[in-house]
């Protein structure tokens, strides 16, 4: 199978139609007719870059296991404690579930996915191995970084620093943090060790901050003096940060200043039923601004589908995304926002980029955004992966 | 066409599977075989009463009109100024439209839509009389309350009061009203007028209160007040009622202990951006809660699916539901609460019941609800309706 493809009768983000000229796995040019021999007819639909995924968690999703009952305690420690208990008992593949989500993810246009993936004193490395070999062997469908997340807290399990060394050894991209007051206990001790790990491998830094209100905040403030102190600006993504959803402006309005400055990115999944950071003023004031489906039906929750298009909806919906250039804001986010946090080059739907291209229904980008109809189309350096909803891959 | 089937192999509520027996449009029996010569075979699927949507406005839907570019001011009064200026120059049908609002939610398995019509001073009865021409023309589809509804405010616009008053003579079921401080700045009068109509026609009453906090408290106890002093428990329903997702509890829990006594129902959408009525804490207190989509693609926003399976994916994701009891609850809300709040008689999937039932995938209910895939098959009393996700009966 070539690289080379033209695909014509699309509308680039529903612009006028055009024809994509592929070669190489790259968008050579846009604009009219085709002059090779591979075409693919585009039936109209619109052309957007391809989807970013850029927070999940590919190792633990029960997709294709069967129904899961849930009946997890209410507090955060409590789904963290069930699912290490559950992953012994349900028998959670680590190589086998990513592999089914990124199949699923195609199949939806996703073409990058950032994944969290659980380093702990039980696991070890069994999650890192396995979603390794998922994208060794995935690697024609789709990109994938991986942070090594210490999802079962970091020096209050101790063994879990050594272990979180040795998965960036072996390959994981960024390094994981998660609520350093209120599951690791000792927010300088957490922050202080999470920026030695990124500073010994020279990596990224993405944590979970799901701590609200004023300890939030406080948590925030350490992130973003270490990323100052030790310039790594760019380089740092603060995941939930459900603290800037606070009513409090006087709370808020320092931290999304602070942000600015220190140039750290937000992931947002544009949660109902917490505070949520409001995506429209962090990305006025040039916040990167980044989404992705978190846990899909997990031990976690029977939510999530994969799809980050309708993700775009719920971060609209969430933010009372009315006007049709505030959804496209949120499909930005998933798409734009995502690549730029993972450092992606040559993303995006111009001459010179990687053919990752999504074909979706609509009139508009807005409808494209809330039907979220079956992708017509998606392709990946210029093969085709994936028609009419359906990867062309197997998931095992 | 006959009013007599057998629905084989389908599993009610995703217990074991049966064989659902229909004579003459109601259920006769659920057991075992078949014994009528017509019979479909439902595939293993979940069955499921027919949907419910307690709460949409038919009227003014866009749907299959081109994609509509948002750019309505910020406030409430802003859409509904804006809406009223689009109709004249967009040409929004109330026939047409609702017709297609109705096909689209039978395809989804919807059998009883409650629907609020606007009435005002420029359209006049001209929502009603075309809403009342599809229910007429789509009576074997779906059975249709409306809610003769003040959208432009009734007391700050005279005239309005008459024009509702002959709507409800025409044959609109429910006396609807809105915002009685907010919108209407006279909520005595307001409420006043709203039950006297009510009483003077012996109908129940449905108001919109979008009101925050303590304004919005005050009117909820203007209308438990009135709710009690008629007599009326139980024919009272108050939409949205955003001030019930105050985080005061010391506001919130009197108005339950209120809604309780006085047997007045809440509607809530589950709406992402704004505080919400706690679906949970109603129920356990005995309050009936019903849901609906509110406005589909109208000129107030781009979201909307008509889809009551994905509305209780919403409702349960607004009210962090994660247990399969909670997701069953946010479904039976859009099932049985409606059905309620709407004052269906033989309403239910068990026998004597009218045949409303609609098939759909998944393992368990509540995979049915986050799921939501296309409905295998909808009947209303007794005949198919939609199939794979599509209505027999064209739309407009």
């Amino acid at each position: 199978m070539s690289n080379d493809l033209t695909i014509t009768n699309v509308r680039p983000m529903a612009g006028p139609l055009a024809s994509i000229h592929i070669v190489d796995g790259r968008i050579a040019s846009i604009g009219e007719g085709s002059n090779q021999a591979e075409a693919l007819d585009g039936g109209g639909a619109i052309a957007l870059a391809g989807l970013v995924e850029a927070h999940t968690h590919l190792d633990k999703t029960l997709w294709g296991m069967g129904w899961h009952k849930h009946q997890a305690g209410p507090r955060l420690i409590d789904k963290i404690d069930n699912e290490r208990a559950l992953k012994k008992t349900l028998g959670i593949d680590p190589a086998r579930q990513s592999a089914r989500q990124i199949v699923l993810s195609a199949a939806h246009g996703t073409t990058h996915i950032r994944s969290h993936v659980d380093v702990d004193t039980e696991v070890g490395l069994a999650g890192i191995e396995g979603v390794m070999a998922t994208r060794e062997r995935y690697r024609d469908l789709i990109d994938l970084e991986i942070v090594a997340f210490p999802q079962s807290g970091m020096l209050v399990r101790p063994g879990t620093v050594a272990l979180l060394d040795r998965a960036l050894a072996m390959g994981a991209e960024v390094v994981g943090g998660l609520d350093p007051c209120a599951i690791d206990r000792d927010p300088k001790g957490h922050v202080d060790q999470v920026f030695a790990l990124a500073q010994k491998y020279g990596r990224p830094v993405d944590i979970h901050l799901h701590e609200p209100g004023e300890m939030g905040a406080f948590s925030m403030e350490l992130i973003l003096e270490r990323t100052a102190a030790l310039g790594m600006q760019g380089k740092v993504t603060i995941s939930h940060a459900f603290c800037l959803g606070a009513p409090d402006r006087d709370l808020v309005d320092p931290l999304i200043d602070a942000l600015a400055k220190a140039n750290v990115a937000i992931m947002t999944t544009g949660p109902a039923s917490r505070p949520a950071p409001p995506v429209k003023r962090l990305r006025e004031r040039g916040i990167t601004v980044c989404s992705g489906s978190d846990g899909i039906r997990d031990t976690w929750g029977p939510y999530g589908s994969a799809d980050m298009l309708e993700r775009a909806m719920f971060i609209g919906q969430r933010n009372n995304f009315r006007h049709d250039q505030e959804v496209e804001m949120a499909l930005d986010v998933c798409t734009h926002g995502g690549a730029k946090v993972m450092g992606l080059k040559n993303y995006g739907l111009v001459p010179g980029c990687a053919a990752d291209i999504v074909l979706v229904e609509g009139e508009s980008v807005t409808e494209a955004v809330v039907s979220h109809a079956p992708r017509r189309l998606v392709v990946k350096r210029g093969r085709v992966v994936a028609r009419d909803g359906k990867a062309l891959m197997d998931a095992p």
